[in-house]
Formats: C-alpha cells, sequence, structure tokens
C-alpha cells in the first residue's frame, strides 16, 4: 500500500472519547488551583469542596436529577457493581431474589449477577431479538411477586441500539419493582431525564462523552439507600469511601454538561454521516448490519462481514489509519465471539467477522467515504485469503448471509 | 488582627498533597496525545497499553515488587477494602477466619474489618502504646494457626509514627500469616521495599505524594489470587474491571517516582523542619507530642493542647493562612474525639484539642516560625475563651497534661 494516501479515523469513540479542551481545561485548572481535600475545614478544603457540590449539581441537572442523588464512582463498572449489590440488598431484605436483565448486557452487569446467582439469587436473562432490542412486554411477563430489579442497559455497547427504556421504566414502577439502567454507552448521545423516564439508578462512565477515564457516577432515586463497595471514610454521603477525585469528577461534568448542551446538533449532523456509513457497508455482498436501524445511537454502527475474521480485519483497517473494534473494548482479549452477537442470533462464524465503527462528533463525509473505501477493500482482501469464502463460494458451504 | 502579614502555610500534606509540576505535566500529555482504550487492538490503543505497562513496571520498582504484582485502583481505600476481601476468601477456603490488625487503623480497614466480622470473622485490633507505636512481639502473641490476616499501617495518618514494619513482616513469614500494610501515608515519604521487609499486599494513594487524586494501587505479592471487589471486563488480570484510568496512572506513577527519588534529599531537609516545628509546640504549656518523636514521618506533627477544642483552632489558624487539620480528613465531619488518640489512651478532653501539622517539601524555616508563632497566639486566645481553662486555672479542674 505504498504511496497511498492514508487518512486517520478515529472509529471507536464507543471504547473511548479523546477528551475535549473544556474537560482538559477543567481538569487542569482544578489540579493547579484547587487542590484541597473536600473532607478538610480550611478554606482550600472548602473550596474543593464548593467544586464537588456545584459538579453534582450540574450533573444532577444533566440527567433531571438532584444533587442529592448523585454518587461519583471511579467509572461505569463500579457504578453498575454497586447498583446491582444495592438492589440485592433491598430485595434480600425483603424476601425478593429474583433478578432480571437481558443476555446482552456489559460485563460489569452479567458478571456482578452471576456473583449474585452464586448467593443464592435467581437471575433471568431476557433473549435480545435479532434487532438487537429488548421487548418490553418481555420485561413485563417476567416481573414477578419476588422480583428486586430489573436491570436493562440504554444503549448496547456494540450494536448502538437504543432500548425502550422510557416503557420498561413505566412497566417497573408500576409494578414497583427497583429499574436500574446501564447508561455508559447513552448519556451525552441520546436525551435521558431520569425522572420522566421513571429510572430508578443509571450508570455513566465520563470517558464516553469526551470526559476522563477513571471516573463515573451512579445516580440512584431519593430513597434508595446504596450499599457501599468500598467502606471506610464518610465521602460521598457515606456510600464510597476515599478521598473524591475532584480533578476528575469536574472534568468529567463539564464534558458532561457540553455534550448534553450540543445533544440536537450533535444528532443531526452526525446521523446522516452514519446512515452513508451504514448505506456504503450494506453494498458489500454477504454483509449485515447489526442492531435495529432505526433505533440506534447516533454516531455507531455495527456490521457483520461472511467469511472472514474480526481480528484481522481490524489490524488492516489500522494499517490504513482507522481505529476501529469488533465487539467491545472490555473483551477484546477474548477469542470467543461477542455475546452480544451471539445473543441477537447470528452464528458463531458470522459473529467473528464483525465490525463496529463508532464516529467522534467531528466526523466528515470524506472520513466516511474513506471508511466505507477501506473497509472493502479490506473485506475483499480477507475473503481472498479465506478457505472458508473460497468454500462458500465454491458451493461446498452455504453462504449465511445474502 | 488587621495589617497583620498573613503567610500562607499549607500544613496539611497529610491529607491531600499539591500535584507536582511533573505530574500534572505527564497527565495533561497523556490526555492530549494518548488518549486510546488500553483493550484496543489499533496503534492507538496499543500505545496506552504500552503507557500502561510502563507506568506498572516503573511503579513496581519504586516498591521493588515485580511489574505483575501491581493492581491499580481507584485509590487508597478501594486498595485497603480489596487486600482485606482477598484475605478473606483465601483464609475462609483454609478455614482461617481470624484477623489481626490495629485500634488505629484507617477506617477504609476498620470498617472493612466490621463487615468482615457480621460475616463471621474474628477480629483481633491491638492496642497502640502511648507513643503510637504497634509491638511486634504483640503481633507475634495474638497470631494463631487459624490467623488469615495480619494488616497493620505503615505510617498513621493522624500522628505520623512509622510502625516496625520489617519486624511485623519478618514474624508474619515466618508464621506463613499474610501481611498487609496500608502504606498510604508512607509511600513516598519514607523508604519501602517489599521483598526486604515481607510485606505481602500493600495499599497506596497517588494524592499523598503529589499526585493525582482518584487513583491508588494495590501491591500483592505473585502467587496471592486477589479477589475482585469490582466485576466486569478483564483489565487488570481479570481482577479490578473497567477502563483503566491511564492518565492517572500515568501521572501517580510520574509522582512516585519523583518522590522515592527525592527521598534522602526530602527527609534531610524537612526533618530538621519538623523538630523545629516540635521544640516550638512544645514551649506551649500544658500541651504534648502525639506520638513517638523518632520513628515518625518526616514531615507531620501531632499535638494536643490541653483546654481548647481542635476545630476552632483549625479555624482561626485558616484565618492566619494556615491549613491544617485536627485528625484525619476523612472522618472530619464527625464531632467524635479522634479513634487514634483515644487509642493511644489521650482521655476525650484532651483528644478535642489536637492539632495535625504535615509539612510540605518546600516548607521553609521563615514558615515553621510562622506556625509556632501562630499557634501559640491562637491557643492563647482560646484558652482565655475557654472555661474548661478557666476552671483548671483556678483548681477546679485537674490539669491532664503538664
Amino acid at each position: 500500500m505504498k504511496g497511498v494516501k492514508v487518512m486517520k479515523v478515529y472509529a471507536d469513540n464507543a471504547a473511548t472519547t479523546k477528551m475535549s479542551k473544556t474537560a482538559i481545561d477543567a481538569m487542569v485548572a482544578c489540579m493547579n488551583e484547587n487542590f484541597g481535600n473536600p473532607s478538610s475545614l480550611y478554606s482550600i478544603g472548602q473550596r474543593a469542596k464548593e467544586a464537588l457540590d456545584d459538579a453534582r449539581a450540574r450533573a444532577a441537572k444533566c440527567l433531571g436529577a438532584d444533587s442529592g442523588e448523585i454518587l461519583f464512582t471511579g467509572g461505569g463498572s463500579e457504578a453498575d457493581n454497586q447498583a446491582l449489590l444495592t438492589a440485592a440488598k433491598l430485595g434480600a431484605a425483603q424476601g425478593k431474589k429474583h433478578m432480571i436483565s437481558t443476555k446482552f448486557e456489559h460485563h460489569a452487569i452479567l458478571h456482578t449477577l452471576a456473583k449474585l446467582e452464586k448467593e443464592g439469587f435467581e437471575v433471568k436473562l431476557l433473549d435480545v431479538h435479532e434487532n438487537g432490542l429488548v421487548r418490553p412486554d418481555e420485561v413485563a411477563a417476567a416481573l414477578r411477586p419476588d422480583t428486586a430489579l430489573v436491570s436493562v442497559m440504554y444503549a448496547n455497547n456494540e450494536l448502538g441500539t437504543v432500548q425502550p427504556i422510557s416503557e420498561i421504566g413505566r412497566i417497573c414502577r408500576e409494578k414497583g419493582v427497583l429499574f436500574h439502567t446501564d447508561a455508559v454507552q447513552a448519556v451525552g448521545h441520546v436525551k435521558i431525564d431520569v425522572k420522566a423516564q421513571n429510572i430508578d439508578m443509571l450508570s455513566l462512565a465520563g470517558h464516553k462523552f469526551h470526559g476522563p477515564k477513571g471516573v463515573g457516577l451512579l445516580y440512584a432515586r431519593k430513597g434508595i439507600r446504596l450499599t457501599n463497595l468500598i467502606e471506610g471514610g464518610a465521602q460521598e454521603g457515606g456510600k464510597r469511601a476515599g478521598t473524591e477525585n475532584v480533578q476528575g469528577i469536574v472534568a468529567m461534568v463539564a464534558a458532561l454538561e457540553e455534550a448534553v448542551a450540543n445533544i440536537d446538533a450533535y444528532t443531526a449532523r452526525v446521523t446522516p454521516l452514519r446512515d452513508r456509513l451504514i448505506a456504503g457497508l450494506e453494498q458489500i455482498p454477504h454483509s449485515i448490519l447489526n442492531g435495529d436501524r432505526e433505533h440506534r445511537l447516533p454516531a455507531t454502527v455495527n456490521f457483520c462481514f461472511e467469511g472472514i475474521e474480526g481480528e484481522s480485519l481490524l489490524l488492516m483497517l489500522d494499517d490504513k489509519g482507522i481505529s476501529a473494534s469488533s465487539g467491545s473494548a472490555c473483551t477484546s482479549g477474548s477469542l470467543d465471539p461477542s455475546h452480544v452477537l451471539l445473543a441477537i442470533g447470528r452464528p458463531h462464524d458470522v459473529a467473528h467477522g464483525s465490525l463496529r465503527l463508532s464516529l467522534g462528533d467531528d466526523i466528515t463525509e470524506e472520513q466516511v467515504d474513506y471508511l466505507i473505501k477501506s473497509v472493502k477493500e479490506v473485506v475483499e482482501y480477507l475473503r481472498g485469503m479465506s478457505p472458508l469464502w473460497r468454500d462458500m463460494c465454491a458451493g461446498k458451504k452455504p453462504f449465511i448471509l445474502k
């Protein structure tokens, strides 16, 4: 590929985003000027406490919550873990040991549920349908008098499909069942209002909307008594010990406000480019868009290409200056096909050949066309070397995708 | 106090330090240039992974550990919690449910032990003696065949006393008992070598040595199978889920290296100033240095002044530009006297009038003299208004301190 123009396209914003200038500036100002410990009585400490209180109020406003309902954590996974343990403890105290979630949740949810299962909870994982959506009627049907929690992710991290959270929220509220949503992929990308949507608990992570890594938050509706994951000092209302990551929290909230304020403009600008990308990739034979076309994050696309391996695809795209992923970053060490693609019914062979492209808010039409051209070239090249593909072309094995 | 010169002295470095320029620069460079997700396959992700691997190797070197023995966490409290839960799980698997710690540990230890006690563990909290030191012979005497863990803090966060960790380590290793130390206050301030000192697990927090808040690490000797506190993705060898706080980790390790490299110069420069401060404060009648004079962090001083309230002292010192603390920042919301001062035998009334001054590495003689002069003035002023003090002067109540 000597002499070929290489364009840089970072198309893995669902794995992590680059911090915005606003967020970095907020962080640097905090580190330089506001370094006190918020638990200290003197002015330097109290200034840090004010910065923290201010960040909490602003974060709450972005979600339609109250300040006292925001617990800052070390990230989305921690928030997910704490939400589930809280529901388990509250449920167990009332003799409710049944939990409902879905087959395509993030591992922070699935692994915590597996741990709770070992401790005597009964976990029902709902099917996800081929369109990558959970059905509210199936949530309703699964509810039992002893259900302690429903946890359904807001937007799936691999597919980008956006779930019918308001409907699920309404159903849970009517039945008085706690409802948690892992909104790590959704916050800053779609409009969220925890009160209007009857969400009892919600997790988010700063680095998914141009904030820093290593900081997140758990929204928990007033009256929900959180269970500590980390014991110790009296920080965060006694519900999460440890000196607060003030600079990270301040930067995260700056990024959150920016993302929420720009959400209409972002959606209007990026959605047509996402659809242009989908239309372009659909031109590749024996390919399929994974997940619903409409109920989808503005910037996330996921495809399967028959006859190839996702990993080789990624490495060759990297050579072309394109950063993309196959499944989620959190499981990239694994050779197993994505549990999400299996959950929506893709066979193993097909699931192996997946590609997730998650565009940034600064994506251009030129970059989208470069993505389409590059993916086409690489898929063609890899199929040329694939014994499976040759067998399918020779009629020895059937094509699965049209 | 109009017209009086106010000098600024930040003397609460044990609560939190100001980030060094080295640490801030490392953080900013990482946020701007190295924003990838370390779990991603493409070059931007792999660069982040290399930064993380590099930080891990460098952190290990600072402690005398191997790279694979370092787990990055969201802070010192999280590391403490995970160390204790790990020991509990390993112990329970062998039928060992006895744990030894001390009465003056940080609440991250004490509260986690209290939780384990509820789960059926037997916890023995060793006395701390008037000099603020744990006695190795008492650790040895407390060991039982079913002891799962000994956890003794390296340096006490309030007193600044440095414990005989090498001796305790040797005793535990000889008996084959796991030994953890909460070294949050010690790392970067005294020389530590986990292998030479027979330390099995060690916790630290970045913000105590001019690194960022919200990031820490747990050293765990090879062969110790850690129990997860946070379940989910496969980050940190599967032992701590969640996208790594790359920018925070890189900045923390930059600060750690700087602190460790400068430890001799720091100790040589600061220790005489600390002793000057002690000598000056001892001139105040009915005052006492809390904790051993010799086995002490180079920059931490703790005093009790009879007849006054620590909180008023702090607020008046703040007016004079001095940031100081009474007890640890983590418990500052509480009106109870410090559990540490009670543990070393100070009566309630005396414990209430405590002051911790923890100097920065840039402290000057002029600042120390200003501290002495200001504390003297404020103690005198507060005693003038104190009914308790008046009663003592009138012989209606006895003085406790000489």
